[in-house]
């Protein structure tokens, strides 16, 4: 074979392409799942699949799938993936790079007649990001056997079930079993995203090399105070829900400040919630994420009980219920070290880092030896429309995407870690 | 005349009556301004009214006003009122008791023969509790020529005007300026409340003298941090509002622990507010009460500046507008002396107090000497279904009530005081 080269200006006319579909009467570059500009940009994404080579198809998930065979189609396919949906006003990179940047690297092996032994699919999972049905990575959970029971009955606010809306994309809900890739069935998953966080801009490095997905525990924290009259009820004798949930959030602010992890009350309700009345009840999501599962257990048992002090001293009741429960994923050593080898190959400056945000690789890793590969992030903004990387810093993670396939297409990291 | 005879079942019946009207749909005993439940409820009381001996008419602010004449109709005057609407999901009792307890006043003083040498006014003042129009004591305001300009141009949500809902009570908006009474064409002004609030509970008094009633001073607060992604986002980095905004909310709460009024965070908004994003904006509102002009303002500018430290060291940008400036209004000794005398010749015991809640009472009292009756709220709950005042506890504010007008009929508190 060649020389792999990665040519950015497809890839940069592939991504000014793709971003021109999104919602018209919604903030940044809003993508979002089950929409009429999401089947039109897949149904573009198809085309390009197509014409770099690949088979494609919509598995019964709504995956949608570009495939080429091996040289020996009885060996497990080399799988590369991410998303093309966003979050409400997200950007043009988070989920999106990864499945272009994985075309580029499939143009690339086919410019330089690399023959893989392995086959190899580029994946557009469906619904990466948390979607109306209050549920997310619903593609590569599906993919997994990872979907919770009763998930495609969820239903989003309009009333349309999941399993509707995964017919609307192309899938086949009533037979999405087949979906479903055993353990080992999948040689290797690789995807490559941005970091999404401020590290390897601040330290000026290349390529990040994840060596764990973060866990998460998420709790919803019911607080019970008193609606009183805001004027006649002197403050000793208050039981002030929004005073006590202050006091929650800066707990929780201070229990991650040690650097192990994050923390975050990113969503409060409170009720009555009117200026002249103190408020009565309050409601919080907080959220723990790190990357060692003693630490989430220590930060969520630590919450809990500092909870209950507050409420106890401010004789308001408190409930709570863990909503989501994402267990840490660490990712083989053995992939962590190709990766960093295959960088170093090429020249490009890399470090190892935890990814504190979730992925589709967290499912993938659970049926095949998993890879990621992070990007910088422009000041470390994502989810927003300012989400930015130049296409050359998305070139050089592609160029470690591609020449990764072929190293690990002749010693699979399965066989050999 | 002969002894005035407060009947507390001829006021039990009329309260009871009066409670059917609220709205089937609401929780509690909702009975909006505007409203049919609020029209019919009005149209029954006038009919109490009348049937009281009194002259019942509407003036052009939409206040039902039932008068009957003194052997001197050329003095000015003395006027008794509250208001029959109440807070969405609010009691029974709050403004209604005045309301009602007026009239059986007037009924002790036919019984009892007892002519007076003034006028005498019952009023039901028009929307006393805040509207969807964005403000309050509509009718009250409006008598004491201080309604805002522009004020019958507001609108609800729906899209009526302030004008129109006026209308539709009877008033007639485009001559709201023959509802004004200048200063000195009422003789007095009474009011019976309840306390919404504890304190006669708790000490076992039976009336409450008011001896001011509260300024209010509310601020929003607009907190503008930066929204990131609650897991890539190193906890040193953050811009986060929420922490920022829940260090103001336990401020302004130690800020008020001296017992020198009060103050509350009542209402919030939180932006994105998702569980998984860092909060990028809040908005806070901020209200401190204190019958002290000083206090207030102390109140005011410690808390400008707190909120500017806090956000200083958290990198958030703050700004804060005040939205309501009520300056407190003390009620004249006089006055107050006056009821606490009435209400010891009656066995009764009393003490003097401050109101933390506005009322009507606050712009009659810019045009008229004014005193204030409370009696005991139960646990001092108000603004919510759970409201409560035992008759027999009404009743006796409604004696002292009916007493006072006698005497003060004799020796007006203006030319005394």
């Amino acid at each position: 074979m060649n020389a792999l080269h990665i040519r950015t200006d497809r890839l940069d006319a592939d991504w000014r392409a793709l971003s021109e579909f999104h919602a018209p009467d919604a903030p940044g570059w809003t993508r979002r799942p089950f929409t009429p500009e999401y089947a039109a940009g897949r149904a573009w994404l198809a085309e390009r699949m197509a014409e770099a080579g690949l088979e494609v198809r919509l598995d019964a998930a709504g995956n949608l799938i570009g495939r080429r065979a091996g040289q020996r189609n009885d060996l497990p396919p080399l799988v590369v993936g991410s998303h093309t949906d966003t979050v409400m006003g997200g950007g043009r990179f988070d989920g999106i790079i990864g499945v272009l940047g994985a075309i580029e690297a499939v143009r690339s092996l086919r410019d330089a007649r690399a023959n893989l032994a392995h086959p190899l699919e580029v994946i557009d999972f469906l619904a990466e990001e948390p979607t109306d049905f209050g549920i997310s990575t619903v593609g590569s959970r599906a993919m997994a056997g990872a979907l919770p029971d009763g998930a495609l009955a969820l239903r989003d606010p309009s009333g349309r079930t999941l399993a509707e809306a995964i017919a609307g994309a192309g899938g086949q809900p009533a037979n999405i079993a087949a979906a479903v890739r055993r353990r080992g069935s999948v040689g290797l998953y690789l995807e490559l995203h941005i970091e999404q966080g401020p590290v390897l801009e601040r330290e000026r490095v290349q390529v990040g090399i994840v060596t764990a997905i973060t866990g998460i525990r998420r709790l919803r924290i019911e607080i019970e105070g008193r609606p009183d009259h805001a004027g006649t009820t002197p403050m000793g004798t208050r039981r002030d829900a929004l005073a006590a949930a202050a006091e929650m959030i800066l707990a929780l602010e201070t229990l991650c400040g040690d650097g192990l992890g994050v923390g975050t009350v990113g969503r409060i309700h409170v009720s009555p919630n009117a200026a002249n009345v103190v408020p009565g009840a309050v409601e919080l999501w907080a959220e723990v994420r790190s990357v060692d599962p003693q630490v989430l257990e220590q930060r969520e048992r630590v919450l809990r009980g500092r909870t209950r002090e507050i409420a106890a001293r401010r004789d308001v009741r408190v409930r709570d219920q863990t909503v989501s429960q994402e267990e840490p994923v660490p990712l083989p050593e053995r992939v962590q070290a190709g990766l960093e080898e295959v960088a170093q190959k090429l020249g490009l400056s890399a470090r190892r880092l935890p990814s504190y945000a979730g992925h589709d690789a967290n499912h993938l890793a659970t049926i095949a030896p998993a890879g990621m590969l992070f990007v910088p992030s422009q000041h470390g903004r994502s989810h927003c429309p300012e989400e930015w990387t130049d296409m050359a810093e998305v070139g050089a993670g592609v160029s470690v995407l591609a020449a990764a396939l072929v190293r690990f297409d002749r010693e699979q990291p399965s066989s050999a870690g």
